[in-house]
């Protein structure tokens, strides 16, 4: 999240395989960051299960708050993928079969493999625009402001590229990383300082442990270099004049 | 999420870092799996930016909603850690010093080391009580139904065991899976009917891909061995069947 950026996304995993606990989301990783290279920043994520109220709910509040929103899962063959289904009914449009995706799909599988399972995959709110699918075939789809992908990581993380046209971002958001060899406390009030002199750069500290040995990592975001460059030399000052090691920068 | 545990929880993520795509957050799936272990199921999670009115709107939101509110992140030294001061605020209460968290850290560092930057961590809602760190000396603290922990992954582990008799779960979720040499279009008619003879089992269905190799994992959740062990063995009549190879059951 950075401060006064203009163009806003939220993400919405959907998936019960992220709240038991057995899988690790990482796509909300792949997509923030995707997002702040074509200048849109993450707000706000949330996970819900698969079920469609809570679905189509909390697809119908963030599309409402938020440039866009991206939703990741639920688009397979399965019982359990129901996001076509849920977004048909948050946008209140019918559920039905996208011809262009029957095509794609049809041509994608031998003859006879395109079963009644991956036929599944074709249905799609009536008015959707498809993401194409690289690495598998079975196309993501938007709606409005609503891109669906789906939840295979390798997978959406092919498709983002052909969503580039589709965004209409502000200016890259850059991130600038200092390590330091010390904690937190040591620096707490001298980060606190160059934070106030510079109320509209993200300033974020973060305690690490590397190798055995506690670091803090400084990370500074903002879409414009020279604010970057201001509070970095100022955080080198105290960094110089308390002695403090630099790991790395980046 | 699992059907009909009644016990629930949400998890609220709080931290930039996640947002910004820099860090994958893996506190969900410590906390889920170890909520799991305890008879509660998590309903939510949601990852907000450190800003106060979000976490205070979000934890005011959820704590009614949830029988439980776990927060993670934002309770340490520097300036953008503003989760105790949030905290106090969402419940109407003082943001003051806690007089048995000073004593522990007060005795925790060496003389002289316990600094202005430290003191803050002592900063919780009055009415707080202390879930103790193992780790790093630092505790966190709960206020009624939502427990505050830290951000980084190995602390907050080390955290959780303490809070066992602080939460009144009911029998431990059980997860079960067995992964498939298959394809999701392959099994989705057959898998859809196990579930709808099991209705109140949460039946899970993940595509993946292992040493170039594609499978599908089936995950069955419940609280019950013996719905489980229905569940199981159905699926087995339609892969035993369909000549499906088993790659792993755990």
């Amino acid at each position: 999240m950075t401060k006064n950026i203009k163009v806003n996304a939220a993400i919405l995993i959907i998936g019960n395989e992220i709240l038991s606990g057995r899988t690790k989301d990482t796509n909300t990783s792949t997509i923030a960051l995707w997002l702040n290279s074509v200048g849109v920043n993450v707000k706000e994520v949330r996970i819900v299960p698969d079920i469609k109220e809570d679905i189509i709910n909390s697809v119908n509040l963030l599309r409402k708050k938020n440039d866009y929103v991206f939703t990741t899962g639920g688009i397979g063959p399965t019982h359990d993928d129901i996001t076509a289904e849920s977004i048909s009914e948050a946008f209140g449009v019918k559920y039905e079969i996208h011809k262009e995706a029957f095509k794609i799909l049809e041509s994608y599988y031998k003859p006879g493999e395109f079963n009644e399972g991956r036929q599944k995959m074709v249905w799609m709110p009536s008015n959707a625009k498809l993401i194409l699918n690289p690495t598998s075939g079975a196309p993501g789809f938007s709606v409005e402001n609503v891109f669906c992908l789906p939840g295979v990581p390798s997978i959406l993380k092919s498709m983002l590229g052909g969503l580039k046209n589709a965004i209409a971002g502000g200016k890259p958001i850059i991130s600038y990383t200092i390590s330091l060899r010390t904690v937190e406390s040591e620096i707490a009030n001298s980060l606190t300082e160059v934070q106030n002199n510079n109320k509209d750069v993200d300033i974020g500290s973060y305690p690490f442990f590397q190798a055995g040995k506690l670091g803090v990592s400084i990370v500074i975001r903002s879409e414009d270099q020279a604010k970057i460059d201001t509070c970095n030399s100022q955080i080198l000052e105290f960094v110089n004049h308390k002695n403090i090691e630099i790991v790395e920068r980046t």
